[in-house]
């Protein structure tokens, strides 16, 4: 089968063997693909991942313990935890100390025209969400994430920094709160893109001194977090969303001196995003900036990691 | 009257009026007063602080605007909000951006024969709470904040970073959870405080792989924040307690990836720590290295910075 394999700091495309399957999981046919700033993390070395790529999908059940499952249209949760632990025990497969990540730890992705995962990860799309939205049920419960964690209710100020494909993912999410939404970012396009949505826009020359109930730092770089501490109230949040290779380093004194709250968030889980996105309330079609046949993989991993690039998606049907 | 005054990074024995006070201030003769580890940051620069030092103390209400409050044993809360703004509508004047604070920011301290105060910031004294108690108050209200920030149960696994004056008051509030409690620390003698009161004592090399639910960090150095993290089970919440200049430096991606909430925690309100000590909770007797006569508050400040010393504490009484 095809993939794109990440070895050595580099990616390929490769014809490999399609994946075994143990007794519990599944092989998915994979139909669309979607590149996350993740992967571009992982091929600068982030998290020392080799291995096929890819863990925003969506494609077609091919073989499945549980025959009913075959046919039905999918996508799946990325943390294979291992059942057992404390962690599992509560649903949260996603801080299992020994889970392997779809395509990012210790598991191969689904740049590949087959993918095998865990039958209980797999979670049915319905016939109203498309290929092209289902391939943002991953980054859109990341997103969610943030609502499972914190409360955020009608009367907050709420911002978020970086207007990539995450911050307009989140933006979205965030606004069915109602609470008083500003996007910080730096392009015109996509700053436009959230005034559609009814965001207030700002770029940093035109930020007032406005403080901000919650900051939610999405910007991808270091730098996002100095400027997502100056924009919080006292006793205020930072939600921290991206993760990047690198170090940060801050005074901490402004965290204990204003009672400053930060809250690391990663993956959620699928069902709210796969709500979301049945019942219309995300706009995903604004965020892909070019649908790449698969054979075309590395072009678009190109694409990509060029800057102000949105999500670039890959198909596996042609 | 008697002062110790910090000015161009160095303290002084000092001579000087008595503090004037405003129509809603009262004046204050002071009894006792404690030196913080904060006093000794201010000495090192922090805050840029420049006038009388001191926070903690007990003393006699000599003028008020209000009859009744004179002859009165009090304390006082230390941050003096503006009284107008949001913050200081919900009691927050911990947080009111233009406060002044006792001893630390643009408001002469509690070193000296008389000290000048908001009467609304006295709390009265009960008689069963010795003013060599008494000059606990203000390091237990911010030990008692971490309570009114973050619920403790007792099923929680709790560690407690640095065996200083703060962690082991620390200590002592979070026992009152019945959580199961933790002192990692340096020195034999406190870390035998600490067992006496039925809290669980290491050192970084008795540590075993056990990971918390809470961390406290208490050791007022950098290295102690990479402590802190490497102690944390996922989605465990670290508390930031204390202050210092200079810079952390870190790897943020365990935060997200571990979903990690850091909290800062700062000063607390006085009432709980009062009634603590009251109800004979809090064991200070023991964290009382010297009470020195105030006219030897500078090999005071000399021992106090030695490492090691707990609590100094100046007799203005003598």
């Amino acid at each position: 089968m095809r993939s794109v394999l990440l070895s050595q700091g580099a990616i390929q495309r490769l014809e490999v063997a399609r994946p075994m399957t143990s007794g519990k999981e599944a092989l998915v046919r994979v139909a669309m693909a979607g590149i996350c700033n993740t992967d571009l993390e992982l091929v600068k070395g982030y998290m020392g991942f080799e291995g096929i790529l890819g863990h925003e999908f969506v494609g077609v059940v091919a073989e499945a313990p549980e025959p009913r499952m075959i046919g039905l249209r999918v996508c799946g949760e990325i943390n294979f935890g291992c059942g057992q632990c404390h962690y599992c025990a509560q649903g949260l497969q996603r801080h299992c100390p020994t889970r392997r990540v779809l395509g990012i730890l210790n598991q191969n992705g689904a740049f590949a025209d087959y993918v095998a995962i865990p039958e209980t990860n797999l979670r049915v799309v319905p016939d109203s969400v498309s290929d092209r939205q289902a391939v943002f049920v991953e980054p859109l419960a990341a997103a969610f994430e943030i609502l499972a964690q914190v409360h955020i209710g009608p009367n907050d100020r709420v911002v978020v920094v970086g207007d990539g494909k995450l911050g307009l993912l989140i933006c979205q999410v965030l606004k069915l709160t109602g609470c008083d939404l500003c996007l910080l970012g730096k392009h015109p396009r996509k700053l436009g893109m959230a005034e559609t949505w009814g965001v207030r826009s700002r770029t940093q020359d035109s930020m007032s001194e406005e403080k901000f109930d919650l900051v939610v730092e999405a910007s991808g770089s270091a730098s996002g977090f100095q400027t997502a501490m100056a924009l919080l109230r006292p006793r205020g949040k930072l939600v921290l969303k991206s993760t990047y290779s690198g170090n940060l380093e801050f005074d901490a004194a402004p965290i204990v001196i204003h009672e400053i709250e930060i809250i690391g968030s990663r993956c959620g889980v699928f069902e709210p995003a796969i709500r979301a996105l049945a019942n219309g309330w995300i706009d995903t079609e604004s965020l892909i900036d070019a649908v790449f046949p698969f054979d075309e993989a590395l072009p678009a991993f190109d694409k990509a990691a060029q800057p102000g690039t949105l999500k670039i998606v890959l198909d596996l049907n042609v």
